[in-house]
C-alpha cells in the first residue's frame, strides 16, 4: 500500500500529493495527518498538489475533510501549487473547498500560515484561550 | 509520464520521491532539479527518501549523480528519512554515497544546510570567492 509521507518543517507539516490516491490511501494519509498534528503540535498543514493534472470529486472531499479535521485540531490548512485545470474541475463538480486557504506555491503558503498565526496570537480572545489550555 | 514535483523553500529545494522512478522519469527530475537550482541561485538541494522501502543500484547512482551535479552549481544535497533498510541494500550494492550527506528528517537536513552555509561564509576563501562574483 502507498503511503504519502508528511514532514515536519518547525511548526508545519508539509504533504505533497504525487499519486492518484485510492481510498484507503487517503485514509491512512488522514489517520498519519491527525496523528502527527497531535503528536508535533503543528500549527499548519502545506498540500502540495502541483502534481495533480486532475482531481475527482473523491480528492476534492478528502481535501475538504483533512482542512476541517486539522482544523478541529488548531491547525490551519492551506492547499498549495494548484494548477489552473484543477481548479476548474473542482469548481465544476460543486467543490469549491471553501474554509481551505490556497497559495501558490510552498513559500507563499508558509508565508500565510506565518501571517495566520500572528494574527491569531494578536486577538485577545484567541491568547486568553491559549494561557487557559497551558 | 510522472514528473516529481520540487518545492522551493527558502533558499533550498525539497524533492520528496516517493513513487519508483524509471529511467525517464529520473532524467527529467535530474534536469529539472539543475533547472530550478541555477533559476533560483538555489543554495542547498534536500531529497526526502522516507517513502522508499527498498532502492536498486539505479536509484543509488541516480542520488549520487545529483548530488554531483548540485555540488558543480555550488549547491549542497543532503539525503533525508533514509530507511535502515536502504542504508543496508545501498552499503551490499557497494554504493556508499560517497559526497552525498544524510540526515534523520527534513528538519534537521534543513539545520545542516544552513550550518554548512554558514561554514562556508565564513572561510576567508569562499568569502573572497563570493565577493569576486558580485
Amino acid at each position: 500500500m502507498e503511503r504519502i509521507p508528511i514532514l515536519k518543517m518547525g511548526k508545519f507539516l508539509l504533504v505533497s500529493i504525487q499519486v492518484d490516491m485510492d481510498d484507503r490511501t487517503a485514509m491512512t494519509l488522514q489517520d498519519d495527518l491527525t496523528g502527527q498534528i497531535v503528536k508535533h503540535h503543528a500549527k499548519g498543514v502545506l498540500i502540495d498538489i502541483s502534481s495533480l493534472d486532475v482531481v475527482d470529486s473523491f480528492i476534492g472531499r478528502m481535501l475538504a475533510n483533512t482542512a476541517a479535521m486539522a482544523r478541529i485540531l488548531d491547525a490551519e490548512t492551506v492547499v498549495v501549487g494548484m494548477q489552473p485545470s484543477v481548479a476548474i474541475t473542482l469548481v465544476e463538480l460543486g467543490l469549491s473547498l471553501k474554509g481551505v486557504r490556497s497559495a501558490l506555491n510552498v513559500e507563499r503558503g508558509m508565508e500565510l500560515l506565518r501571517r495566520v498565526g500572528e494574527a491569531d496570537l494578536m486577538t485577545p480572545e484567541a491568547s486568553a484561550d491559549a494561557s487557559d489550555e497551558e
